[in-house]
């Protein structure tokens, strides 16, 4: 049996999804609670990691309970179990071939910046703040430029090592709404830092520091050392993942 | 010399915005900060007290410098030294004659309740969260109630004393945005606890506990025994102050 759970977190107080010695991670306070419901330790998988200070709308992880539990009974002992910070949104029994990370078709990440020249007693957490207006016409031409199956390794995390860099991106847009602009992406998948690192790259557009065709222009070159510092983790949300 | 603040915070780890003995205060946080920045001690005056946990978007706050200070300057230390929670949105030098209190024509207030199934990650310190299903329709029936001049004695809180409980409500709707609704109350003063006692009633509608004519006989019989026990000051937000 396998239990499908959708999560979601504030990655503020965390080091990341996944475990690592001595520190605090989504993973390990949710199978802390999963072993004191069982009463035996009990592994979890997910779609993809999260970074330090990442958030989560929609992250999927699964399970295989060493008993039989209802997957919705599963849920609210989860949510009665786990700190505020984190949440189970829906659990539900899937089959037992079921991998959330190979299985997933399209990745769906927010960054959200709030562009206003004070910083806010509200958004600390859950944005990055940029003082300098910045133009969302510009911001979607560069956000264009990566529309489509290309080479991401101009974007990547120094030191990662993956089999390929190429990922197809299907949505890459900026909306506005007040003073906060939202930038959602739509991927087959991602590299690490990449997305933070496209979004330095598109606000240096925005800021009218390098035209769209330059960032055009930083893809395709797949030179690491050319690409902005990636932006911080706060603005980034994980928000789903389709099957 | 008066300068006018318009302060924004996040009223979560705060006793409220009121300096109390050996609790920490919205107002000992700012006037710590005013100490730090001239030397010498500085007393703030607000629009209105908010309760413990309380949040604003535009609490308003004077004060007389010391020393000739720009007001613009001021707004920029005063945010260099201030806690991430509490942030000044704008300072300007207004006249000696005015006061916050007493020149205020009108004080909007929002409620927040995120009306879903399952706790958030993200609103926890930003909402009240209501499980059962409410209407939308019924809550604005019920918000018509509060519309135009009454007697809000049934919605003061116990142990105050006014000399009038008298108040005229010139806006008071519920919006939805997704799973939050929010109920936007536009009035010339407020008595303790009224905004969260009326939402108190007005969900009670929402959840056809109560009509919406109910929640009217409530609100003419003036008597706060029969009214429901305020709900958590997470939701609420001092949101302007009008001059």
């Amino acid at each position: 049996m396998q239990i499908k759970l959708v999560l979601e977190y504030d990655g503020t107080n965390y080091c990341g999804w996944q475990l690592q010695n001595g520190q605090d991670s989504i993973q390990a306070r949710i199978e802390a609670a999963l072993e004191l419901i069982f009463a035996a330790p009990v592994r979890l998988y997910a779609a993809g990691r999260t970074d330090a200070g990442v958030h989560a709308r929609g992250q999927v992880a699964t399970l295989r309970p060493p008993r039989p539990f209802d997957a919705g009974e599963l849920k609210r002992a989860l949510n009665a179990t786990l700190p505020y910070d984190i949440v189970v949104l829906d659990g539900a029994e899937v089959s037992d071939n079921f991998d959330p990370r190979r299985d997933a078709r399209l990745r769906v990440y927010e960054y959200r910046v709030l562009n206003r020249t004070t910083r806010s007693a509200f958004e600390h957490r859950f944005a990055w703040l940029v003082r300098d207006q910045l133009d969302l016409d510009t911001l979607n031409d560069a956000a264009q430029e990566f529309i489509g199956e290309h080479d991401f390794a101009a974007f990547r995390s120094l030191g990662t090592e993956v089999k390929s860099t190429v990922r197809r991106v299907d949505v890459s847009q900026w909306r506005r709404e007040g003073e906060t602009l939202t930038y959602r992406i739509e991927a087959t998948g991602f590299l690490r830092h990449q997305v933070r690192t496209m979004v330095g790259a598109m606000i240096e557009a925005g800021r009218h520091k390098l035209t769209p065709a330059d960032v055009g222009a930083l893809l395709a070159s797949r030179d690491r050392a050319r690409a902005p510092a990636a932006v911080p983790p706060s603005g980034l949300f994980l928000v789903e993942v389709r099957y």
